[in-house]
């Protein structure tokens, strides 16, 4: 399925990368963060990008004889955005003429301020009897001129000769990729917004940004509304299968959530719906399914297939999205049933596929998704873990919100962390969770097999009062009224027994093991909280340095803003699913056995 | 505007044409009707279409590396249809493999049957852990088995899942162009139509077409629903300025005229809506902008701006037409804001621009839309004529209905031929017009300034007694209570004077007189009941030898059924703008010196 790569090097820079037949000079580079010029972002149209072919096939196409000079296109000079990499190749790369703006985003990643929205500012000329090109063709001359390709549809062409004479011809372009998305009558390019959203089964976030700055102008998350239809996507799906009203309904929950947080977004900032010309939206394949009224139930059982996993681009108002009624919404591709858009785009701000370390993505939470690898290969898949690091299915259990220990420290005494700070403890979230099993587990209160012990086994342990029975089951008081079971524990154990299971399969498929990983890193929400040490006493993740463990909080999110205002990073992005390869786990005896071989917890050498 | 034309000749045909610069290989071929194979309609999909470049620029481009053998590239194989022409060239075409399907139409025209809608069955793997491609993934890559693109909007997204697993994955796909109509359960591919629209201001024409067999299935026609809001196009537009209101009733109006022939068309037929899954429609620029609900108020005024002339491709919900709901609307482009999308239809389905003949063709009505040329050079025009050819502005016109003269033939006695048989004359309609003066000219009852002589002028002539005074005013009587004025015959003289003095200014422009014509093509629902002698006698057209003067009927509706079957002629239509120069009459200074120079009756040499 992954062709043999070729080899490809930048001359001055003296950068060389590995990259699938195919692959545009331009593309490569981009892969390696080495600036290319370019004012259309690799669309062939603005002829900046190019670079002098040195060794390799340099065949002329259509959009170099558009763009370059005969003589140039001797000396061997091509756009690198049209020259596909057919076998290995040296290229010259101009200086730079200009610096562009830029702004580190995600996991210390520097993303370049080029988005797929574009505004650009005319004073056309006006018609004449020696001059009598259509509307349409007016503006689309003067973008060509500008190096910009266009679309129009019927919607936007019916305001064209109205809003071209109220404004005597004076009137901005709004794009978004190729397709006009709006002509506004006069100098509007001060205003250009777009949205971030990650959808998750639980939460959702919206992050409203200025395209024209890169700046975020608000962030603001809720619940999703589909929770009164079930709290997982299992639950969502069994909803779904009551028919295409029932869809529906699934649809209209998430996209009214969508709204809802939109219009306190405009409300917050003074932004208008007409000012926001592009949504780009991540989450699990099932949320996206449903955000767009497509029936998922194939997801749900054997051998879970989805109607779609490309990028979708689709009118805003085919989804009813609450932004400029031409305005587009965006997708990004997903690279498994159970590894969705919002992994592609964690790994978008994590950069995990682009630099030659080996790091592993995990993002904890009903499953566990993992992709590991480097710039050399990389492989993803979506370890089933349940409920349990949510909270669910454990006896005190809650999820993360006021009341809840989220820490545990066990020393002579037990120290809690208490999310609300001087409350009671209520509960136990997923990070309380693991922390509780860790310290157990160094406190000598939990065997390495998971069983707690009885106080007679620890007679002289100042906590072995704790040691507690509860309707017959052996259990740790953690605070009042909040204990852990022997049951809650062996939950754990599955949970992160199948996560570190998937790990090690990918381990093992690319033939490393813990000691070449250069970093482990926990994505999504509660991967934010996950306390690194911890995590890797339980066996969650492989034992690697703690300062190597890094929680990189909502990369999904931030994966969405990255490829809302670069598109560029949006290319990189929809090409990862040919970037990785996807590994099927259920099935796969490997992945049992190293299931079996990781319910336990590891023996570690002291920590600090 | 214009580029200096490039060579290319094909062998073993030995055949030469000429191109402007970036015209492909196969299209330059079709221009020329010859023949190259292919499934995708030069789409770059299939590979079919090769050919081996024996002199000139030879690059390979993407998709020769995709199609076909390095040993074949190294032979200088290419895809013609990705092979753009940037200096004189000589190819070697292949012999066919098959005899495709065709069929004359419009003028002598060979078309072959390749319509843009395609439908293909399939009988899909089903899905299998080992084969968890996403739906539309397994759709998509049967496609490009067979060559074909697809791209899948979210509408027909949403059939995918219930249809495929109602089905067992046998399913027949429906493509228009790239874009994904419909995915059907089970083997449909025996039902297939397209409708094509002349949407003409008087008159709406529509034919049902069978896409398999390439046969009408039925035609109908009816008056355009906007007739309340105006006779004429400049009427229409007036209507519109009352806001977008009124520009919703225009549309309005037309959709729903289109739907009411659409129904009864799929009432005759025994057709559904959703097998017909694209219409192609043609119609002067101010009827496709009404159609699409465009503001056409600056068309009305000078410069004549359009708000657009270049095809469109619209899905078939936006405008409202009952067909298939996922199907398409496709416009052809016009040439000028008053040359429009039903004259290219007259030039496809006649051929003029492509043919090495020198041909003229007139589209008769309130203009005199005008094409002179040949595949050497062409050009177009629109000469104001008023309303007389129509029957308006004429004392006793009338329309060509029940009572009206359609025909005179003037000897010793006067002999009338009546729309409807044995029923009193009630009028003179367009043609009988035309007639009536030739006749008159003939017979020596008018004199070639257009003055109608006086009962003593022609003391002996039979008819001299038909010579009246009505008000004051000379006329002749034809019939009982109908009669033409000299101010009738001085309608119709600037009338046909201005269509004339258009035809003028274009052979002057190519430096030809109607010596040179091969043929003159008389266009529209006049130009088919026009006499052609009558036509010459009075100077309407260039005095060429009346078998030379053809009337090619409905050629506006022969040209969107064409379109209609066959990609590579619609692609053909797309080309025609950029290959007829277009030249505005109003405001040139020779338009006005031949206007006046023709204004009178030529001096012929005696006829029969």
């Amino acid at each position: 399925m992954i062709a043999r790569k070729l080899e490809v090097t930048y001359l001055p820079y003296d950068r060389t990368t590995r990259v699938p037949p195919g692959t545009t000079l331009f593309s490569a580079a981009h892969w390696i963060g080495l600036p290319i010029d370019s004012t259309c972002g690799g669309r062939g149209t603005c002829g900046k990008c190019k670079v002098r072919v040195i060794n390799g096939r340099r065949d002329a196409e259509t959009a170099d004889h558009r763009q370059l000079r005969p003589s140039e296109i001797e000396d061997g000079w091509r756009l690198s955005c049209q020259t596909h990499i057919h076998e290995d190749m040296t290229c010259e790369v101009p200086a730079l003429l200009r610096v562009p703006k830029a702004a580190t985003m995600g996991l210390g990643r520097l993303v370049i301020l080029d988005p797929n929205v574009r505004k650009v500012y005319f004073e056309l000329a006006e018609p004449s009897m020696e001059d009598q090109r259509s509307d349409i063709a007016r503006l689309k001359d003067a973008l060509t001129a500008e190096g910009h390709d266009m679309i129009a549809g019927v919607a936007v062409l019916r305001t064209l000769p109205p809003v071209f004479r109220e404004a005597g011809f004076r009137v901005t372009a709004v794009l978004a990729g190729e397709n006009l998305v709006a002509v506004e009558p006069g100098d509007t390019t001060g205003d250009c917004y777009g949205v971030a959203f990650d959808v998750g089964t639980t939460t959702l976030v919206g992050t409203l940004m200025n395209l024209r700055t890169g700046m975020a102008a608000s962030v603001l998350s809720t619940l999703n509304g589909q929770a009164p239809f079930g709290a997982d996507v299992i639950s969502r799906i069994s909803h779904g299968m009551n028919g295409p009203e029932a869809i529906r309904e699934l649809q209209d929950a998430v996209v009214t959530t969508m709204n809802s947080v939109l219009d306190d977004l405009y409300r917050e900032t003074g932004v208008t719906p007409q000012q926001t010309y592009e949504a780009v939206v991540v989450g699990n394949v099932t949320m996206l399914h449903l955000l767009l009224g497509v029936d998922p139930t194939p997801l749900s059982m054997s051998p879970f297939t989805p109607a779609f996993m490309d990028q979708l681009n689709v009118e805003a108002r085919e989804v009813g999205l609450h932004i400029h009624p031409h305005g587009y919404v965006q997708t990004l591709p997903a690279l498994g049933a159970y590894v969705g858009a919002d992994i592609v785009a964690g790994v978008l701000a994590t950069g995990v596929v682009r630099e030659d370390r080996l790091r592993v993505f995990v993002d904890v939470g009903t499953n566990g998704e993992i992709v590991l690898g480097s710039a050399q290969r990389a492989l993803a898949t979506a370890a089933p873990a349940g409920p349990a690091f949510e909270g669910s299915q454990i006896r005190c259990g809650m999820r993360a919100t006021v009341g809840a220990i989220e820490g545990v420290t066990i020393s002579d005494v037990i120290e809690l962390q208490i999310i609300g700070g001087d409350v009671p403890a209520q509960g136990i979230c997923g990070s309380g969770l693991v922390d509780a099993v860790a310290q157990l587990l160094l406190a000598g209160l939990l065997d390495h097999s998971g069983r707690l012990r009885l106080r007679e086994d620890v007679p002289n342990h100042p906590l072995r009062d704790r040691l507690i029975d509860v309707d017959g089951v052996r259990a740790f008081l953690l605070a009042d009224g909040v204990y852990l079971t022997q049951k809650d524990i062996r939950e754990l154990q599955f949970a992160k027994g199948s996560i570190a299971a998937g790990i090690k399969v990918l381990m093992d498929i690319l033939g490393v093991g813990p000691q070449d990983l250069d970093q482990v890193l926990l994505g999504g929400s509660f991967g934010s909280y996950l306390n690194p040490e911890s995590a890797k006493i339980i066996g969650l993740v492989p034992a690697v340095d703690v300062d190597r463990i890094i929680a990189v909080g909502n990369s999904a999110g931030e994966g969405a803003k990255i490829a809302l205002l670069s598109y560029r990073e949006r290319q990189v992005a929809f090409e990862l699913p040919s970037r990785i390869e996807y590994v099927e786990l259920s099935g796969r005896p490997d992945f049992n056995d190293s299931f079996i071989g990781v319910l336990g917890f590891p023996q570690l050498a002291p920590v600090r």
